[in-house]
Protein backbone atom coordinates (compact mmCIF):
# COMPACT_ATOMS: atom_id res chain seq x y z
CA UNK A 1 0.00 0.00 0.00
CA UNK A 2 0.94 3.23 -0.50
CA UNK A 3 -0.09 7.03 0.48
CA UNK A 4 1.20 10.51 1.07
CA UNK A 5 1.31 9.61 4.52
CA UNK A 6 -0.83 8.68 7.27
CA UNK A 7 -3.96 9.05 5.79
CA UNK A 8 -4.27 5.98 4.09
CA UNK A 9 -3.77 4.17 7.34
CA UNK A 10 -7.91 4.00 7.51
CA UNK A 11 -8.07 1.60 4.43
CA UNK A 12 -5.23 -0.30 5.86
CA UNK A 13 -7.34 -0.94 8.79
CA UNK A 14 -10.20 -2.00 6.77
CA UNK A 15 -7.91 -4.63 4.69
CA UNK A 16 -6.63 -5.99 7.52
CA UNK A 17 -10.06 -6.60 8.66
CA UNK A 18 -11.09 -8.36 5.86
CA UNK A 19 -7.98 -10.08 4.34
CA UNK A 20 -6.35 -11.53 7.49
CA UNK A 21 -4.48 -13.60 6.36
CA UNK A 22 -2.01 -11.04 4.15
CA UNK A 23 0.94 -9.39 5.47
CA UNK A 24 0.85 -5.49 4.24
CA UNK A 25 3.69 -3.18 3.70
CA UNK A 26 2.88 0.29 3.47
CA UNK A 27 4.89 3.32 2.44
CA UNK A 28 3.43 6.89 3.25
CA UNK A 29 5.12 9.32 1.60
CA UNK A 30 5.47 11.81 4.53
CA UNK A 31 8.55 13.83 3.26
CA UNK A 32 6.32 15.05 0.38
CA UNK A 33 3.03 15.14 2.03
CA UNK A 34 0.23 16.44 1.21
CA UNK A 35 -0.68 15.66 -2.27
CA UNK A 36 -3.74 17.17 -2.84
CA UNK A 37 -2.95 20.72 -3.11
CA UNK A 38 -0.09 19.37 -5.59
CA UNK A 39 -0.16 19.22 -9.11
CA UNK A 40 -1.61 16.12 -11.03
CA UNK A 41 2.06 15.86 -12.91
CA UNK A 42 4.31 16.10 -9.36
CA UNK A 43 1.82 13.73 -7.84
CA UNK A 44 2.27 11.19 -11.01
CA UNK A 45 5.98 11.39 -10.88
CA UNK A 46 5.89 10.59 -6.87
CA UNK A 47 3.25 7.71 -7.01
CA UNK A 48 5.55 6.27 -9.55
CA UNK A 49 8.86 6.54 -7.29
CA UNK A 50 6.54 4.62 -4.28
CA UNK A 51 5.28 2.40 -6.43
CA UNK A 52 8.91 1.40 -8.22
CA UNK A 53 9.89 0.87 -4.63
CA UNK A 54 7.31 -1.05 -3.42
CA UNK A 55 7.66 -3.58 -6.23
CA UNK A 56 11.40 -3.45 -5.85
CA UNK A 57 10.79 -5.05 -2.45
CA UNK A 58 8.52 -8.01 -3.77
CA UNK A 59 4.89 -7.01 -3.01
CA UNK A 60 2.71 -9.44 -5.00
CA UNK A 61 0.10 -6.60 -5.67
CA UNK A 62 -0.30 -2.50 -4.80
CA UNK A 63 -3.44 -0.68 -3.38
CA UNK A 64 -3.21 3.35 -3.91
CA UNK A 65 -4.47 3.73 -0.61
CA UNK A 66 -4.93 8.24 -1.22
CA UNK A 67 -7.16 9.43 -3.76
CA UNK A 68 -5.11 12.16 -5.00
CA UNK A 69 -2.68 9.90 -6.34
CA UNK A 70 -5.39 7.39 -7.62
CA UNK A 71 -7.19 9.87 -9.29
CA UNK A 72 -3.63 11.41 -11.01
CA UNK A 73 -2.02 8.25 -11.40
CA UNK A 74 -3.36 4.95 -11.58
CA UNK A 75 -3.52 4.71 -15.59
CA UNK A 76 0.10 5.33 -16.28
CA UNK A 77 1.28 3.34 -12.67
CA UNK A 78 -0.96 0.16 -14.36
CA UNK A 79 0.84 0.65 -17.62
CA UNK A 80 4.06 0.38 -16.12
CA UNK A 81 3.53 -2.32 -13.60
CA UNK A 82 2.60 -6.05 -14.49
CA UNK A 83 1.04 -6.77 -11.30
CA UNK A 84 -2.76 -6.45 -9.40
CA UNK A 85 -3.29 -2.63 -8.74
CA UNK A 86 -6.10 -0.79 -7.76
CA UNK A 87 -7.13 2.76 -5.92
CA UNK A 88 -9.57 4.38 -3.62
CA UNK A 89 -11.35 6.28 -6.37
CA UNK A 90 -12.99 3.30 -7.90
CA UNK A 91 -14.59 1.72 -4.92
CA UNK A 92 -15.47 5.24 -3.33
CA UNK A 93 -17.30 5.57 -6.16
CA UNK A 94 -18.89 2.22 -6.24
CA UNK A 95 -19.70 3.04 -2.50
CA UNK A 96 -21.61 6.01 -3.61
CA UNK A 97 -23.36 4.21 -6.61
CA UNK A 98 -24.57 1.88 -4.21
CA UNK A 99 -25.96 3.94 -1.99
CA UNK A 100 -27.47 6.86 -3.18
CA UNK A 101 -31.28 6.59 -3.81
CA UNK A 102 -32.02 10.08 -5.69
CA UNK A 103 -28.91 9.60 -7.68
CA UNK A 104 -27.72 13.43 -6.04
CA UNK A 105 -24.12 12.75 -4.69
CA UNK A 106 -21.84 14.81 -2.96
CA UNK A 107 -18.02 14.20 -3.07
CA UNK A 108 -15.72 15.85 -0.59
CA UNK A 109 -11.97 15.75 -1.27
CA UNK A 110 -8.74 17.39 -1.99
CA UNK A 111 -8.53 20.35 -4.32
CA UNK A 112 -6.31 18.14 -6.85
CA UNK A 113 -8.85 15.30 -6.59
CA UNK A 114 -11.90 17.43 -7.42
CA UNK A 115 -9.90 19.10 -9.83
CA UNK A 116 -9.23 15.86 -11.89
CA UNK A 117 -12.70 14.77 -12.34
CA UNK A 118 -11.38 11.08 -11.09
CA UNK A 119 -14.92 10.82 -8.95
CA UNK A 120 -16.71 12.50 -11.28
CA UNK A 121 -15.92 10.11 -13.85
CA UNK A 122 -16.02 7.33 -12.04
CA UNK A 123 -19.91 7.85 -10.56
CA UNK A 124 -21.07 8.74 -13.98
CA UNK A 125 -19.85 5.34 -15.28
CA UNK A 126 -21.93 3.66 -12.95
CA UNK A 127 -24.92 6.19 -12.24
CA UNK A 128 -25.33 8.01 -15.56
CA UNK A 129 -28.40 9.40 -14.36
CA UNK A 130 -25.90 10.59 -11.28
CA UNK A 131 -25.81 14.45 -10.79
CA UNK A 132 -22.49 14.95 -8.77
CA UNK A 133 -21.20 17.99 -6.85
CA UNK A 134 -17.43 18.01 -5.29
CA UNK A 135 -15.74 20.25 -3.14
CA UNK A 136 -12.40 20.41 -2.19
CA UNK A 137 -11.60 21.03 1.89
CA UNK A 138 -8.32 21.71 2.02
CA UNK A 139 -8.14 22.56 5.62
CA UNK A 140 -9.52 19.04 6.33
CA UNK A 141 -6.34 17.73 5.67
CA UNK A 142 -4.50 20.11 8.72
CA UNK A 143 -7.42 19.48 10.91
CA UNK A 144 -6.78 15.62 10.73
CA UNK A 145 -3.06 15.76 11.07
CA UNK A 146 -3.43 18.25 14.14
CA UNK A 147 -6.04 15.88 15.82
CA UNK A 148 -8.93 19.01 15.85
CA UNK A 149 -11.76 16.51 14.96
CA UNK A 150 -14.56 17.54 16.91
CA UNK A 151 -15.68 20.70 18.25
CA UNK A 152 -16.34 23.72 17.27
CA UNK A 153 -13.69 24.27 15.09
CA UNK A 154 -14.02 21.19 13.49
CA UNK A 155 -17.62 21.85 13.06
CA UNK A 156 -17.48 25.88 11.79
CA UNK A 157 -14.79 24.50 8.61
CA UNK A 158 -17.20 21.55 8.16
CA UNK A 159 -20.05 24.26 7.71
CA UNK A 160 -18.16 26.32 5.25
CA UNK A 161 -17.60 23.83 3.27
CA UNK A 162 -20.98 21.60 3.44
CA UNK A 163 -23.63 23.72 4.14
CA UNK A 164 -23.85 25.96 0.69
CA UNK A 165 -24.19 22.44 -0.76
CA UNK A 166 -27.39 20.99 1.74
CA UNK A 167 -28.97 24.28 1.82
CA UNK A 168 -30.40 23.89 -1.82
CA UNK A 169 -33.92 22.27 -2.80
CA UNK A 170 -31.94 19.15 -4.42
CA UNK A 171 -29.88 18.29 -1.38
CA UNK A 172 -27.77 15.10 -2.06
CA UNK A 173 -28.53 12.42 -0.23
CA UNK A 174 -24.91 10.73 -0.11
CA UNK A 175 -21.48 11.78 0.38
CA UNK A 176 -18.40 10.35 -0.22
CA UNK A 177 -15.44 11.17 1.81
CA UNK A 178 -12.88 11.28 -1.05
CA UNK A 179 -9.73 11.63 1.02
CA UNK A 180 -8.54 8.85 3.65
CA UNK A 181 -7.60 12.13 5.86
CA UNK A 182 -11.40 12.55 6.06
CA UNK A 183 -12.92 9.44 8.51
CA UNK A 184 -11.64 11.16 11.93
CA UNK A 185 -13.88 13.98 11.06
CA UNK A 186 -16.80 11.70 10.52
CA UNK A 187 -18.44 13.66 13.81
CA UNK A 188 -18.21 17.05 12.41
CA UNK A 189 -19.32 16.56 9.51
CA UNK A 190 -22.18 14.66 10.66
CA UNK A 191 -22.98 17.85 13.04
CA UNK A 192 -23.73 19.90 9.60
CA UNK A 193 -25.19 17.14 7.35
CA UNK A 194 -27.59 15.60 9.88
CA UNK A 195 -28.33 11.24 10.76
CA UNK A 196 -29.88 11.28 7.61
CA UNK A 197 -27.28 11.43 4.75
CA UNK A 198 -25.48 8.54 3.26
CA UNK A 199 -21.86 9.06 3.92
CA UNK A 200 -19.55 6.42 2.46
CA UNK A 201 -15.76 6.19 1.89
CA UNK A 202 -13.37 3.29 0.46
CA UNK A 203 -11.86 1.80 2.45
CA UNK A 204 -14.33 -1.24 2.77
CA UNK A 205 -15.41 -1.67 -0.35
CA UNK A 206 -11.71 -1.16 -1.22
CA UNK A 207 -11.21 -4.19 0.52
CA UNK A 208 -13.73 -5.94 -1.06
CA UNK A 209 -12.06 -4.97 -4.56
CA UNK A 210 -8.82 -6.09 -3.37
CA UNK A 211 -10.06 -9.59 -1.85
CA UNK A 212 -12.11 -9.83 -5.33
CA UNK A 213 -9.22 -9.20 -7.28
CA UNK A 214 -6.83 -11.47 -5.70
CA UNK A 215 -9.38 -14.27 -5.74
CA UNK A 216 -9.16 -15.28 -9.30
CA UNK A 217 -5.77 -14.87 -9.68
CA UNK A 218 -5.16 -17.27 -6.67
CA UNK A 219 -2.75 -14.97 -4.99
CA UNK A 220 -4.67 -14.70 -1.91
CA UNK A 221 -2.65 -14.94 1.49
CA UNK A 222 -3.41 -18.64 3.48
CA UNK A 223 -4.46 -18.14 7.24
CA UNK A 224 -1.28 -19.86 9.25
CA UNK A 225 1.71 -19.26 11.66
CA UNK A 226 3.34 -16.75 9.31
CA UNK A 227 -0.14 -14.84 8.14
CA UNK A 228 -0.82 -11.48 8.96
CA UNK A 229 1.56 -8.56 10.20
CA UNK A 230 2.37 -5.12 8.90
CA UNK A 231 5.52 -3.13 7.75
CA UNK A 232 5.70 1.20 7.91
CA UNK A 233 8.18 2.46 5.38
CA UNK A 234 8.08 6.33 5.67
CA UNK A 235 9.96 8.92 3.66
CA UNK A 236 10.24 11.30 6.59
CA UNK A 237 10.86 11.16 10.40
CA UNK A 238 9.37 7.99 12.38
CA UNK A 239 8.31 9.44 15.81
CA UNK A 240 5.97 11.72 13.33
CA UNK A 241 4.17 8.82 12.29
CA UNK A 242 3.86 7.02 15.37
CA UNK A 243 2.78 10.04 16.97
CA UNK A 244 -0.50 10.78 14.64
CA UNK A 245 -0.72 7.43 12.57
CA UNK A 246 -2.41 5.20 15.40
CA UNK A 247 -5.33 7.84 15.54
CA UNK A 248 -5.81 6.99 11.83
CA UNK A 249 -5.26 2.92 11.72
CA UNK A 250 -7.46 2.82 15.09
CA UNK A 251 -4.63 0.92 16.91
CA UNK A 252 -1.14 0.70 18.09
CA UNK A 253 1.88 1.21 15.66
CA UNK A 254 5.24 -0.73 17.37
CA UNK A 255 8.50 1.31 16.66
CA UNK A 256 10.36 -1.44 15.32
CA UNK A 257 7.29 -1.67 12.78
CA UNK A 258 8.64 1.40 11.08
CA UNK A 259 11.54 1.68 8.81
CA UNK A 260 13.01 5.66 6.91
CA UNK A 261 13.56 4.88 3.22
CA UNK A 262 14.30 7.49 0.71
CA UNK A 263 12.41 7.27 -2.43
CA UNK A 264 14.77 9.04 -4.63
CA UNK A 265 17.09 6.73 -4.03
CA UNK A 266 14.99 3.57 -4.13
CA UNK A 267 13.77 4.38 -7.87
CA UNK A 268 16.67 6.17 -8.99
CA UNK B 1 15.44 34.08 -1.78
CA UNK B 2 14.34 30.57 -0.94
CA UNK B 3 10.90 29.80 0.77
CA UNK B 4 8.82 26.46 1.19
CA UNK B 5 6.20 27.89 -1.19
CA UNK B 6 4.99 31.61 -1.13
CA UNK B 7 4.92 32.29 2.39
CA UNK B 8 8.45 34.10 1.90
CA UNK B 9 6.93 36.33 -0.52
CA UNK B 10 6.43 38.42 2.53
CA UNK B 11 9.66 38.87 3.01
CA UNK B 12 10.12 39.51 -0.86
CA UNK B 13 7.82 42.55 -0.03
CA UNK B 14 9.94 44.01 2.33
CA UNK B 15 13.22 43.75 0.53
CA UNK B 16 11.88 44.93 -2.70
CA UNK B 17 10.45 47.90 -0.58
CA UNK B 18 13.81 48.61 1.01
CA UNK B 19 16.27 47.41 -1.67
CA UNK B 20 14.80 48.78 -4.70
CA UNK B 21 17.99 48.90 -6.66
CA UNK B 22 18.77 45.05 -6.76
CA UNK B 23 17.03 42.25 -8.94
CA UNK B 24 15.48 38.75 -7.04
CA UNK B 25 14.96 35.75 -7.95
CA UNK B 26 12.32 34.00 -5.36
CA UNK B 27 12.50 29.99 -5.47
CA UNK B 28 9.57 28.50 -3.37
CA UNK B 29 9.64 25.08 -2.88
CA UNK B 30 5.63 24.65 -3.77
CA UNK B 31 5.92 20.54 -4.77
CA UNK B 32 6.86 19.63 -1.18
CA UNK B 33 5.49 22.48 0.60
CA UNK B 34 5.26 22.53 3.68
CA UNK B 35 8.65 22.17 5.77
CA UNK B 36 7.01 22.93 9.25
CA UNK B 37 5.48 19.43 9.52
CA UNK B 38 9.48 18.20 8.21
CA UNK B 39 12.27 16.43 10.26
CA UNK B 40 15.07 19.22 10.44
CA UNK B 41 16.96 16.36 8.36
CA UNK B 42 15.07 16.19 5.63
CA UNK B 43 14.36 20.22 5.58
CA UNK B 44 18.11 20.85 5.44
CA UNK B 45 18.66 18.29 2.30
CA UNK B 46 15.67 20.44 0.65
CA UNK B 47 17.10 23.52 1.73
CA UNK B 48 20.62 22.50 0.30
CA UNK B 49 19.47 21.26 -2.85
CA UNK B 50 17.34 25.12 -3.37
CA UNK B 51 20.60 26.85 -2.23
CA UNK B 52 22.60 25.44 -5.17
CA UNK B 53 19.93 25.69 -7.35
CA UNK B 54 19.97 29.41 -6.72
CA UNK B 55 23.79 29.83 -6.30
CA UNK B 56 24.00 27.59 -9.51
CA UNK B 57 22.25 30.47 -11.62
CA UNK B 58 24.76 33.26 -10.01
CA UNK B 59 23.15 34.71 -7.32
CA UNK B 60 25.00 37.19 -5.20
CA UNK B 61 23.46 36.54 -1.83
CA UNK B 62 20.78 34.25 -0.02
CA UNK B 63 18.34 34.76 1.97
CA UNK B 64 16.36 31.68 3.07
CA UNK B 65 13.26 33.30 3.74
CA UNK B 66 10.89 30.29 5.75
CA UNK B 67 11.83 30.31 9.25
CA UNK B 68 11.86 26.27 9.54
CA UNK B 69 14.67 26.24 6.76
CA UNK B 70 16.63 28.83 8.66
CA UNK B 71 15.81 27.27 11.80
CA UNK B 72 17.06 23.98 10.53
CA UNK B 73 19.94 24.31 7.97
CA UNK B 74 21.41 27.98 8.28
CA UNK B 75 24.92 26.51 9.93
CA UNK B 76 25.29 23.86 7.11
CA UNK B 77 24.14 26.28 4.21
CA UNK B 78 26.55 28.83 5.58
CA UNK B 79 29.38 25.99 5.80
CA UNK B 80 28.54 24.55 2.12
CA UNK B 81 28.82 28.07 0.27
CA UNK B 82 30.51 31.02 0.26
CA UNK B 83 28.52 33.87 -0.39
CA UNK B 84 26.48 35.97 2.11
CA UNK B 85 23.80 33.96 3.72
CA UNK B 86 21.01 35.35 5.86
CA UNK B 87 17.70 33.58 7.17
CA UNK B 88 14.93 35.17 9.44
CA UNK B 89 15.39 33.46 12.69
CA UNK B 90 18.28 35.67 13.43
CA UNK B 91 16.67 39.15 12.35
CA UNK B 92 12.99 38.09 13.55
CA UNK B 93 14.91 37.40 17.34
CA UNK B 94 16.19 41.10 16.78
CA UNK B 95 12.79 42.73 16.36
CA UNK B 96 11.44 40.87 19.36
CA UNK B 97 14.37 41.54 21.59
CA UNK B 98 14.16 45.32 21.06
CA UNK B 99 10.85 45.39 20.76
CA UNK B 100 9.82 43.75 24.08
CA UNK B 101 10.13 45.74 27.71
CA UNK B 102 9.45 42.96 30.08
CA UNK B 103 11.70 40.48 28.24
CA UNK B 104 8.22 37.41 28.23
CA UNK B 105 8.44 37.18 24.58
CA UNK B 106 6.37 34.62 22.95
CA UNK B 107 6.78 32.89 19.76
CA UNK B 108 4.09 31.32 16.90
CA UNK B 109 5.95 29.24 14.71
CA UNK B 110 5.67 25.71 12.51
CA UNK B 111 6.24 22.66 14.69
CA UNK B 112 9.53 22.46 13.94
CA UNK B 113 11.14 26.13 14.30
CA UNK B 114 9.48 25.21 17.80
CA UNK B 115 10.74 21.81 18.49
CA UNK B 116 14.54 22.98 17.25
CA UNK B 117 14.67 25.91 19.98
CA UNK B 118 16.52 28.16 16.95
CA UNK B 119 14.07 31.51 18.37
CA UNK B 120 14.67 30.53 22.23
CA UNK B 121 18.65 30.39 21.20
CA UNK B 122 18.65 33.67 18.96
CA UNK B 123 16.54 35.50 21.47
CA UNK B 124 18.26 34.15 24.50
CA UNK B 125 21.91 35.29 22.85
CA UNK B 126 20.60 39.00 22.59
CA UNK B 127 17.97 39.00 25.67
CA UNK B 128 19.84 37.17 28.68
CA UNK B 129 16.66 38.12 30.97
CA UNK B 130 14.09 36.99 28.21
CA UNK B 131 11.67 34.28 29.32
CA UNK B 132 10.73 32.95 25.72
CA UNK B 133 7.17 30.77 24.79
CA UNK B 134 7.06 29.12 21.54
CA UNK B 135 4.09 27.79 20.22
CA UNK B 136 3.19 25.59 17.27
CA UNK B 137 0.34 26.91 15.05
CA UNK B 138 0.32 23.96 12.48
CA UNK B 139 -3.40 24.89 11.45
CA UNK B 140 -2.06 28.64 10.22
CA UNK B 141 -0.09 27.29 7.32
CA UNK B 142 -3.13 25.56 5.71
CA UNK B 143 -5.49 28.56 6.63
CA UNK B 144 -2.93 31.02 5.10
CA UNK B 145 -3.14 29.08 1.79
CA UNK B 146 -7.09 28.44 1.85
CA UNK B 147 -6.99 32.09 2.04
CA UNK B 148 -9.57 32.33 5.16
CA UNK B 149 -7.40 34.92 7.07
CA UNK B 150 -9.90 36.60 8.83
CA UNK B 151 -13.60 35.79 10.53
CA UNK B 152 -14.88 33.42 12.87
CA UNK B 153 -12.99 30.81 11.71
CA UNK B 154 -10.06 32.03 12.05
CA UNK B 155 -10.40 33.86 15.37
CA UNK B 156 -11.30 30.65 16.72
CA UNK B 157 -7.88 28.78 15.82
CA UNK B 158 -6.15 31.46 16.88
CA UNK B 159 -8.15 31.81 20.27
CA UNK B 160 -7.20 27.72 20.45
CA UNK B 161 -3.17 28.60 19.95
CA UNK B 162 -2.86 31.90 21.98
CA UNK B 163 -5.59 32.30 24.75
CA UNK B 164 -3.74 29.83 27.33
CA UNK B 165 -0.75 31.86 26.46
CA UNK B 166 -2.40 35.54 27.67
CA UNK B 167 -5.11 34.17 30.15
CA UNK B 168 -2.13 34.02 32.65
CA UNK B 169 -0.77 36.55 34.95
CA UNK B 170 2.68 37.46 33.37
CA UNK B 171 1.17 37.23 29.70
CA UNK B 172 4.31 37.78 27.33
CA UNK B 173 4.13 41.59 25.79
CA UNK B 174 5.71 40.80 22.75
CA UNK B 175 4.72 38.00 19.99
CA UNK B 176 6.63 36.84 17.06
CA UNK B 177 4.93 35.77 14.17
CA UNK B 178 8.46 33.19 13.68
CA UNK B 179 6.52 31.68 10.13
CA UNK B 180 6.17 34.28 6.99
CA UNK B 181 2.75 32.37 5.96
CA UNK B 182 1.41 34.21 9.40
CA UNK B 183 1.76 38.12 8.74
CA UNK B 184 -1.78 37.74 6.74
CA UNK B 185 -3.41 36.47 10.07
CA UNK B 186 -2.56 39.41 11.91
CA UNK B 187 -6.37 40.95 11.82
CA UNK B 188 -7.09 37.17 13.86
CA UNK B 189 -4.74 37.17 15.96
CA UNK B 190 -4.98 40.48 17.27
CA UNK B 191 -8.99 40.07 17.73
CA UNK B 192 -7.60 37.30 20.65
CA UNK B 193 -4.48 39.25 21.42
CA UNK B 194 -5.87 42.72 21.71
CA UNK B 195 -4.21 45.93 20.00
CA UNK B 196 -1.57 46.41 23.17
CA UNK B 197 0.78 43.53 22.41
CA UNK B 198 3.77 44.61 20.34
CA UNK B 199 3.36 41.86 17.34
CA UNK B 200 6.94 41.90 15.16
CA UNK B 201 7.79 39.65 11.81
CA UNK B 202 11.28 39.02 10.18
CA UNK B 203 10.40 40.89 7.19
CA UNK B 204 11.63 44.40 8.04
CA UNK B 205 14.48 43.45 9.88
CA UNK B 206 15.69 40.93 7.69
CA UNK B 207 15.79 43.51 4.70
CA UNK B 208 17.96 45.53 7.35
CA UNK B 209 19.94 42.82 7.50
CA UNK B 210 20.82 42.24 4.00
CA UNK B 211 21.07 45.72 3.56
CA UNK B 212 23.73 45.69 6.47
CA UNK B 213 25.63 42.62 4.80
CA UNK B 214 25.72 43.77 0.99
CA UNK B 215 26.97 47.06 1.53
CA UNK B 216 30.65 46.43 3.50
CA UNK B 217 30.74 43.94 0.75
CA UNK B 218 30.50 46.53 -1.57
CA UNK B 219 27.48 44.43 -2.94
CA UNK B 220 24.55 46.59 -3.24
CA UNK B 221 23.29 47.17 -6.80
CA UNK B 222 22.88 50.25 -8.32
CA UNK B 223 19.61 51.96 -9.31
CA UNK B 224 19.65 52.59 -13.49
CA UNK B 225 17.48 51.69 -15.79
CA UNK B 226 18.35 48.03 -15.26
CA UNK B 227 17.50 47.90 -11.85
CA UNK B 228 15.36 46.14 -10.05
CA UNK B 229 12.73 43.35 -11.27
CA UNK B 230 11.92 39.95 -9.25
CA UNK B 231 11.81 36.42 -11.48
CA UNK B 232 10.07 33.43 -9.41
CA UNK B 233 11.33 29.62 -10.02
CA UNK B 234 8.65 27.14 -8.52
CA UNK B 235 8.68 23.38 -7.86
CA UNK B 236 5.32 22.68 -8.71
CA UNK B 237 2.69 24.07 -11.24
CA UNK B 238 2.92 27.80 -12.05
CA UNK B 239 -1.22 28.32 -11.57
CA UNK B 240 -1.09 27.98 -8.21
CA UNK B 241 1.82 30.23 -7.60
CA UNK B 242 -0.03 32.52 -9.29
CA UNK B 243 -3.08 32.21 -7.55
CA UNK B 244 -1.94 31.83 -3.94
CA UNK B 245 1.09 34.45 -4.35
CA UNK B 246 -0.48 37.47 -4.36
CA UNK B 247 -2.00 37.67 -1.06
CA UNK B 248 1.57 36.85 0.62
CA UNK B 249 3.81 39.29 -1.71
CA UNK B 250 0.68 42.18 -1.83
CA UNK B 251 0.97 42.88 -5.46
CA UNK B 252 0.81 40.97 -8.86
CA UNK B 253 2.75 38.14 -10.60
CA UNK B 254 2.54 37.94 -14.19
CA UNK B 255 2.82 34.31 -15.42
CA UNK B 256 5.80 35.37 -17.64
CA UNK B 257 7.70 36.22 -14.00
CA UNK B 258 7.37 32.29 -12.98
CA UNK B 259 9.17 29.55 -14.43
CA UNK B 260 9.08 25.69 -12.79
CA UNK B 261 12.07 24.17 -12.31
CA UNK B 262 13.17 20.52 -11.14
CA UNK B 263 15.07 20.33 -7.43
CA UNK B 264 16.20 17.05 -7.69
CA UNK B 265 17.94 17.49 -11.89
CA UNK B 266 19.58 21.06 -11.20
CA UNK B 267 21.50 19.91 -7.64
CA UNK B 268 21.99 16.16 -9.16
Amino acid sequence: MFDSGVGGLTVLAALRARLPAETFLYLGDTARLPYGTKTAATVERYALQAVASLVARGVKAVVVACNTASAAALPVLAARHDLPLIGVVEPGAEAAARASRSGRIAVLATEGTVRGGAYQRAIAARRPDARVTAVAAGLFVALAEEGWVEGPIAESIAARYLAPLFARDKAPDTLVLGCTHFPPLLGAIRAVVGEELQIVDSAATTAQALEALLAPLGLQGRLDAGSGGTRFLVTDGIDRFLRTGPAFLGSAIEPAQVERVDLQEASA
